[in-house]
């Protein structure tokens, strides 16, 4: 019987790929482990007094239009609070059910099988799903510090592509403090990717989900504001608000959130409307300023923390990111360690990350892992981490690797 | 420098159509005009005192958890709460952002362009939409009420697509009160639709967002409880509960929902959560069903007034379905007359509603237009009826069809 559907799916279903993060949760009780794998904001970031709040107030007073159905594009209350915010014009803003959303969209829009969508190497897992879904030709470039380098990866790799006679319609960044790794682009390197966007013809869909959550270090202007007509820019309230509330953003060029906005009706009618009434309450009372400082100082600790902790504890060979915001580090082994295959060591002991090759757009980075320092106390960090860190000397041992 | 985009879009997006309902909203102020137009459920249905108590008390008691990351599948108390109520095990139960998403991830995953998606004509539009924006063959099929020919105008159809070489993916059916004609399929003709489905191998989509809400006659046992592995049952919060708080469900094969999983995981990782959290207060409390029965009242009213109304205002030779729940009639005026022409007038004299023709997969059903009676009340559904009876006489006379 179950057979006879597999004959039904649609081609795209083959290039499904499953979230490891989800699976691991699914196998897993976080709450029994420790845990450096998903990308959860801590609980304590939550403001549940001003959603308290706010919910309260929006249902004495907006009432039932907070429950019925909404625009497409999103409530004319939140696209204004977000206009107002960000500085752009109100018909520039298209509201979306989460950010993961917004590259579902984008990619939905863009891409054709086959069509080259351009990203860094490694990069956002559930990007990667989204891109793969759309069975997207997905070519990630490694990323140097030095410009020349920089520019020259992705010359090469947009090269490559074009001689094999494929069409390239957008590259995907997390500027900010980048998933999985950290990383933050300079303004230079911004400059040559929308160089490079113009040159050759392509969009950028700019992901910034971390952007506001900045530890040290001074803010580097968005690629978006260097060209907001190329530039996609998405932005999220699940990390200086709550993911639970399901709303993000796309800033861009209005001929191509008007295609968004046809898509996203047949998708699911209209972003959650209570949703977003909460979410504009915070921005327009500017609570929302107030809350993203408290969880830069609460993560601010845990990055300090877990980069201290990990000195302390990680054998030789071991390194690390040092990023200035965000939620992640990416920690490399001595090559030769299989993250992969280590993983059950870890979850049998009690501590999870995630395998840094499933980041990589070409199975590379087995020697890596993905750490985020936002969901457990500093404490619990600590604890993992003295547990990670013997078990990788372990692991190291038994490899001869040390 | 929006050509140039334009070259970047997807193939898919030639095929995007915008909904004429949705258009509407953007022309005019609902609240200035009779709209017999949208979908939208009375701003009295809404149990804002219920919302209030149970927001209040999940934030007190839940805490964080209804406002982080959750399962994809949906919470496991939701899930929970849909398997008690309909009788189902849990891992038939996904729960998805909204019942559009529902009918847009089931074309998604069974899907390629050119395959077949059979449908009654009329059918839904925001259906149509998704088929449409994955460049399905989208057959419409005319029903009988007489048994052997109903049957036979889908075996015609099969046959027909058969013999082109096409592939017929799915049946995409509203078998209770159906949007937009208010009909309701009997036993016997559920009957004859599975049956076809396991002679042909395809399967069904079973869209019920009305079901619940019967004002007279006996309930008919839903598609799915016929073959619960061939059908994909959807439903939905948006006309029981709200649909601002955007929650509906998919029962069915957990071998085909597996697919829909890995699907919604790159699509927006998880449904709201806080909604979830007060739809599962309201299904496990019983609050769902006390606020069921308070809207049926509500409805029953406006529909049967409405029916009355219509037979003491229009002309002759105007006819309209006598649907026995659910939010929408389908009137029919006589042939020649074009509700699509004739929108303009209406809307310049202040009374929308939504042409027939954008319900037909075959551009037929241009003497036609849906009339939605759930939205305003008994007193406002007079006066409008009053004004679009006057119009359309007016129509009829210039046109001389009267």
């Amino acid at each position: 019987m179950n057979d006879e559907y597999k004959s039904l799916f649609s081609a795209d279903t083959a290039s499904f790929m499953r979230s490891p993060v989800r699976e691991i949760f699914k196998r897993v009780d976080l709450s029994k482990i420790y845990s450096f794998a998903g990308g959860y904001p801590s609980p304590d970031a939550f403001d549940l007094e001003g959603i308290r709040q706010f919910a309260c107030q929006i249902i004495d007073t907006v009432g039932s239009k907070a429950f019925q159905y909404n625009a497409t594009q999103g409530t004319p209350e939140l696209r204004q609070a977000l206009s107002d915010r960000y500085g752009v014009s109100v018909e520039r803003v298209q509201i979306t059910t989460s950010s993961q959303q917004g590259i579902d969209v984008c990619t939905r829009v863009l891409v054709d099988p086959g069509d080259v969508v351009l990203t860094s190497n490694p990069s956002y897992l559930g990007a990667l799903q989204s891109f793969r879904s759309y069975r997207a030709t997905i070519v990630g470039v490694g990323h140097s510090d030095d410009d020349n380098e920089f520019r020259q990866a992705y010359v090469d790799a947009i090269e490559r592509c074009l001689s094999q006679g494929k069409k390239i319609k957008f590259l995907y960044m997390i500027p900010d403090f980048q998933n999985p790794s950290g990383e933050t682009l300079s303004l230079s390197q911004r400059k040559i990717l929308v160089e490079l966007a113009r040159h050759y013809g392509f969009l950028i869909v700019e992901d910034s989900p971390y952007r506001e959550l900045r530890y040290r270090g001074a803010t580097v202007p968005t690629i978006y504001s260097l060209d907001p007509d190329r530039v996609l820019h998405l932005g999220s309230f699940s990390k200086i608000l709550a993911p639970g509330l399901r709303v993000g953003w796309i800033l861009g060029n209005p001929a191509v959130l008007e295609q968004i906005y046809v898509c996203k009706q047949s998708l699911d009618l209209c972003p959650p409307v209570f949703d977003q009434y909460i979410a504009t309450r915070f921005v327009t009372s500017g609570r929302i300023d107030a809350n993203i400082e408290k969880i830069k100082a609460l993560y601010s600790e845990r990055c300090e923390g877990m980069q201290r902790l990990l000195a302390q504890y990680m054998p030789q060979g071991v390194t690390w990111t040092h990023p200035d915001g965000g939620l992640f580090l990416f920690l490399t082994m001595p090559r030769g360690f299989d993250s992969v295959k280590f993983y059950d060591r870890a979850l049998d002991n009690g501590v999870a990350y995630v395998a840094g090759s499933f980041f990589h757009t070409d199975g590379g980075g087995l020697n890596t892992m993905r750490l985020n320092f936002s969901f457990m106390t500093l404490d619990r960090i600590d604890k993992g981490l003295q547990l990670l860190a013997r078990l990788i000397k372990e692991e190291l041992a038994e490899l001869k690797l040390q």
